[in-house]
C-alpha cells in the first residue's frame, strides 16, 4: 500500500492489516523487561491465577498493533510525529499464539490553521483475535503531511 | 516499598521512580521490532531529519515509565489487572542516554459498586527526563484489590 497523505484519507475508511501471534517464550520476554506481573512472566502463578495461563502484557499487544498498522504502509513517508493514543483498553486478554489482526477506521482529519503543509489524522484501531474477539482498542493522533502539491 | 491496596491511597498522593536510560542501540533495537520509523531506526535519516539524531519510540518511553513504576512495588500484590490508558502524550523527544523518571499522583479511588473486594484506581503519570523536562504524559486505570480485613 502507498503512502497516503492527510488529504489521501476519508472519514470512516477502513484498513486491516494482516495477522500476527507472539509465542509464549516472545509474552514472557517482553513482559520481564516492562511489565514483570505475574500473569506475564510466571508460568505457574499464571495457570493457578484469575486467566488460567500466561497471558500478553497490554503494552506488547499495542507494540503489535501497532507494527501491524505501520506495515499497511499508510503513514511510512507522511508520518511527521504521533501526537498521542487516547483510550487505550484491553476487554480481553491476549493468549500465546493468538492470532491478531488490527482494524483501523479514520474518525477523523483536521488540516492545521496555523501549517499548511500538515494537519491532525485521528484513528480508531480494533485490535481483534482469530475468533474476532476484540482484545485492544485505542485511538492514535498523528500529524501528517498534506500531499506535497495540495 | 510495599504493596498497597486501593484504601491505602489517598487523592494526591505523589511518588517518584528511579530513573532508567536508554541507550541509542535499544532504543533503535526496539523500534525495528514495534515502530520502525526513520527517526526511530536510522542513524543518517535521524541526524537530517527533524529531531536531529535517534529519538526513542513513544511505546518504548511508556513501557520504560510503567516498568519504574512498577518497580516502585506500590501494585506488586494488589492490581488484579490493568483496565486502561489514556491520553498518552509525548511533548518532547526522548534522546538516547536520557535518564527517565516516572511521577505518579493519585487521581481518582472508586471502590466498585458490585465487588467489595476491589476497585478502580486512577493514576496521573508523568514521565521527566534529568533537566526535568516532560517527555510523556498519561494515566492509567487500574482495578485494585481492597484491603483484605476492609
Amino acid at each position: 500500500m502507498h503512502t497516503r497523505y492527510l488529504d489521501d484519507f476519508s472519514v470512516g475508511e477502513t484498513f486491516e492489516s494482516r495477522s500476527a501471534s507472539l509465542t509464549e517464550a516472545q509474552i514472557m520476554d517482553f513482559a520481564l523487561t516492562w511489565d514483570p506481573q505475574p500473569f506475564h512472566i510466571d508460568k505457574q502463578a499464571a495457570l493457578k491465577g484469575q486467566f488460567g495461563g500466561i497471558i500478553a502484557s497490554g503494552f506488547h499487544t499495542q507494540a503489535l498493533a501497532f507494527r501491524l498498522f505501520y506495515d499497511l504502509g499508510l503513514i511510512a513517508k507522511s508520518n511527521v510525529i504521533g501526537l498521542g493514543v487516547d483510550d487505550a483498553r484491553w476487554p480481553a486478554p491476549v493468549r500465546p499464539d493468538d492470532a491478531l489482526r488490527n482494524i483501523v477506521e479514520v474518525v477523523e482529519i483536521k488540516p492545521s490553521s496555523s501549517k499548511p503543509d500538515r494537519g491532525v489524522l485521528k484513528l480508531a484501531h480494533k485490535v481483534v483475535n482469530q475468533n474476532d474477539v476484540v482484545v485492544m482498542t485505542f485511538t492514535t493522533l498523528k500529524i501528517l503531511k498534506r500531499k506535497p502539491d495540495a
